[in-house]
């Protein structure tokens, strides 16, 4: 009998972070030649007729995917979710009033960078019980002259996530809703109708650091204060196809690979992303289950809004923190280090991790637990 | 006998631009894995250890490579050279007047997205002549009091190339120089006792698009207006090590393989940039003299300030360019077809273009001159 060949390790990174393992092997067999053009992607005129078909395929088939409606543009651009937090205000504020629902790390870097463009006001915040929960949108305060309102839908180091996206209009605010998504694009549907603008980095479900995933609704482009920098102007990025400079061609390839991935995915009688989201419920319900069963390990979020991405724990005991992260490691089980600001452990689960990462992890943690309760 | 295996085309596009083909195999080997670490670089946590080796060892390279000085910081950062066109004015103008030597496509646009932060003078021009030659620095016009004076030291559009970059302090000016070095950086040594600050999007001679290398003296680290984005001030980024977001990490992985491959450059008694640009002297002065002999093509650059990267020129008979790039395809040499600002063919002989590449082209020339003339 031949030995399986060893896996790869599984890696629980928060990003950036794994990524199919189908898609990485192709990306390589294509590396000094894209379909027999001579060229590597990485090689090519962005402007030429091959690329062309890259970009267009990717777009296509991200808004296949998401059910992107008619009335929104996919934008390519640079600058990460950091980027977009003065890419947002400059294009969408006019200089006026935003609303901020701040839930964690990310909403309230978001708040805190568009104070240098607009005036900002905290609608609602989870600050005081330590953003472990998302307030009731019925308590929200929001201004009736909002240009827009903020919130991220998923907080990556806290290990939130909406499961419903508010309904704006039915709060009584006529304003857009702005979503970072960044942690969770691609894992779930999502509700356009309550959606005026998303961005994302890329480097979490979607592909490498460096590209940035924006999706706005047609009537918001317009909007850009005159100190917007050209390159970052949701108009001008749109009217030229996302080509107004030169797009991270070799990430919009990636997301692209990662796209046609995602809609090759089957679960039972489900395809896309309702087979990713029903295999992202199990991965994550596997793993809370397992830590609220648990006296040795804890999750201090309330269970209404547990991320189905990110999961922070604790270990009872802080003082095996280091063993178990060793431990780990030698187990194969890459990157489960807690954001500094939490402490502690985060095992990431994002769309290329498989149920068996998850499954290994658990057992994992179990033998973890015999060995040292 | 065995044939031998088909060369890879030569592949003349102006950007993204070929590269090193020991680079590109390089990365699809490490694709799934880097160094036994179980992870590819695209997955790797930007904050981790392994990352952290790759950034360290691509700016301690890319320091020795152009003998960047100790008060010159090194940063990585996105949006390209569109972006830096409004980035640098941020961190630099402090709303002040600026100066620009306009000799081109790029510098056009440089000085036109300046000037929503400041107020734009342009100290000289060659737009009269058609942007074929560069204006004599001791007739420049420069303020008494500008931020900074902004050339772009090679233009790509128009293949211009500053053969030595000003004295401006010999001029009379105590303003720091800001190069836009996008299209030649990394092909000849820079005398950085000139420079204030150097901005170069990494898809011509460096990487993949969506990197953007920055080289900034210190002292004008200090300078952003407050309306400049966290993420694209040099401060922060600076403090920050080029992660106060998370960078473009693919890109600069693909970089430092290229930093590395320049090291290892040997031309005689040459080696690294020495030798690169012993090397692109040789490929240029072929090509130039090949086209300055015939009548059949024609340059229209000033001898004097002719790009070594970038090689415009035109069929004396317009009417055959389709059958020319036709041919030069079937030829196995891609993407000549020039900007369509300028028109007829680009032949963009960047370092990863070898001597045999030109030397192809040149004899596909002579022939198809042969046949048509």
């Amino acid at each position: 009998m031949t030995p399986a060949a060893p896996r790869r390790p599984y890696n629980f990174s928060a990003g950036p972070a794994a990524m199919p393992e189908a898609v990485l092997s192709r990306a390589a067999a294509e590396m000094l030649d894209w379909h027999g053009s001579g060229m590597g992607v990485m090689e090519m005129s962005h402007r030429g007729k091959e690329f062309g078909e890259i970009i267009g395929q990717a777009e296509a088939d991200f808004r296949q995917l998401l059910a992107v409606p008619s009335n929104f543009r996919i934008l390519f651009m640079q600058g990460g979710g950091l980027g977009e937090n003065a890419i947002v205000p400059l294009n969408l504020s006019r200089g006026g009033t935003v609303d901020f629902v701040v839930t964690g790390s990310w909403s309230t870097k978001s708040l805190k960078e568009a104070g240098r463009y607009c005036k900002t006001r905290t609608a609602a915040t989870n600050a005081e019980g330590g953003h472990v929960a998302i307030p009731e949108a019925a308590q929200w305060s929001l201004s009736p002259d909002a240009a827009y309102v903020h919130l991220c839908s998923n907080e990556t180091i806290n290990g939130i996530e909406f499961q419903e996206l508010p309904d704006l209009k039915a709060l009584g605010s006529d304003a857009p809703l702005v979503i970072d998504f960044s942690s969770h694009v691609a894992s779930r549907s999502v509700d356009w109708s309550r959606v005026g603008l998303a961005f994302g980095g890329a480097q979490k479900n979607l592909g490498p650091a460096g590209l940035t995933l924006v999706v706005v609704r047609e009537d918001l482009l317009d909007r850009a204060l005159p100190i917007c920098p050209s390159a970052f102007s949701y108009k001008l990025v749109a009217e030229n196809d996302s080509m107004y400079n030169t797009p991270p061609t070799w990430g919009i390839y990636m997301a692209g690979l990662t796209f046609q991935w995602l809609l090759q995915q089957k679960e039972g009688e489900l395809t896309g992303i309702a087979a990713m989201e029903a295999r992202n419920i199990a991965k994550a319900a596997l793993l809370y289950e397992f830590i609220d069963a648990s006296a040795f390990y804890v999750s201090k979020v309330d269970p209404a809004c547990r991320s189905r991405m990110n999961v922070p724990f604790l270990l009872a005991d802080e003082s095996r923190n280091e063993a178990f992260l060793t431990g780990a490691k030698a187990a194969g089980l890459l990157q489960l280090k807690g954001h500094k600001s939490v402490g502690g452990m985060r095992a990431s689960i994002y769309n290329a991790m498989p149920l068996e990462g998850v499954q290994a992890l658990v057992s994992y943690m179990r033998e973890f637990e015999r060995l040292h309760a």
